[in-house]
């Protein structure tokens, strides 16, 4: 296994991080590098923005659920997906341009992660810790308003980056065999596989937690789908142009 | 800057593959290092389509709008977003799982994305080549149908992987000004940069047709957008269960 792969393989998210900051040299070649991921037909349909004010660092915490290290990592970011830049191009070059597509919104979706994806790598190869963070979806429209996020675009994650000042183990994931499939979608096994994944979890349960917690996968994923997680996003995301038709 | 910094902004697509076949222990390396990125709140909510045969690779070449590389290259995979598997589990374990909302299409989406670019850089790290395949939602019923992706499964790439035989430039990117905004969105200077990324674009297509190629950003960004592109998606993923509400 080469030094990149074991770095990819050794991913854990960050919430605890020391006092010292990111040199704003090294924050921009992170993402620099995060540009170079693979990007549908060259749209490059993301913006970042990098939330430096504390009050709205302080209200992005709240909103995305009382998540402090969102106010306390070095920085924070927000990756948006953005078809506002690429439409407005085409248009100025005289295109008549449709928007607010699904498949705009899978593509801007995805660009904004790959990119992502590539920016965390980057940070991690440099020593650096991070957490995604989701739950600015809990509340997009507030979040968008702090951000002043024009139509077109969408807060997708966040990111928190900062020098680790926590060590946490290494999370276990489904088996491969569960995921990767030959030729055809296989789900004979899944009722087991699954099974045998809750035993694993349980395990890094018990581990972590000095027998205290007896939880396990299929437990965990359960309040997740119970409610309705995020009902708002159809909506939100159709008032931002995204997924009309 | 650091070996795997540099890796990553070295990243281009590769199209012509040699023969030499990857081995199978290594694709399951790069899976594994694909399934350590991050992940909401654990769902890992994706599987891959390891495509081996011949005709299956061959008719996806064609659907995806002639892309001979699916059939030629060492290996093919189909990253498909899955919420199947997450919300039997959560169903198994006793929950009244909610199904088809937008906020999972976005979840299931971002965690596919994710997976793949890390399968990507370390793919790239051990000297392969590769290159995702969009147009698979060219023709994304017929795709599905091939690979049996059952409801609450959609498939969102390809990528085409093997060993390269050709050694392309890098593809410029925005530049990082445009794209990394400080607290607020900002576009007071889009079309500048924009006018400004089209020359360097300019150049490149010139250099790289012998001056034959006189085109820009905006003007390859045109064709995307005037046609409504990939206008079945919305039905089609709905017909799949997602996005419903």
């Amino acid at each position: 296994m080469n030094a990149t792969i074991e770095l990819l393989q050794s991913h854990r998210s960050i919430r605890k991080f020391t006092e010292q900051k990111i040199p704003l040299e090294l924050l921009h070649e992170l993402i620099r590098a995060g540009q170079c991921a693979a990007t549908s037909n060259h749209v490059q349909a993301y913006s970042v923005i990098h939330v430096t004010n504390p009050e709205n660092r302080q209200a992005i915490a709240e909103l995305a659920g009382g998540q402090a290290y969102i106010a306390d990592c070095s920085d924070f970011l927000v990756f948006c997906a953005d078809m506002k830049r690429s439409t407005n191009a085409a248009e100025r070059a005289g295109a008549e341009v449709v928007r607010g597509t699904t498949e705009q919104l899978v593509v801007a979706s995805v660009d904004t992660a790959l990119m992502a994806q590539n920016v965390a790598v980057a940070a991690e190869s440099e020593g650096l810790g991070l957490c995604y963070i989701g739950g600015i979806r809990n509340n997009p429209a507030e979040v968008s308003s702090l951000l002043r996020l024009p139509e077109d675009v969408y807060p997708v994650f966040g990111m928190c980056l900062g020098y680790p000042d926590q060590n946490p183990e290494v999370k276990p994931r489904l088996p491969v065999e569960s995921i990767l499939m030959e030729d055809y979608y296989r789900d004979d096994q899944e009722e087991e596989q699954v099974s045998g994944f809750d035993s694993t979890m349980n395990e890094y349960y018990r581990e972590r937690s000095g027998g205290n917690k007896d939880t396990n996968w299929s437990e965990q994923l359960k309040p997740l789908f119970t409610t309705k997680l995020r009902p708002h996003m159809q909506g939100f995301l159709q008032g931002k142009g995204f997924g009309l038709k």
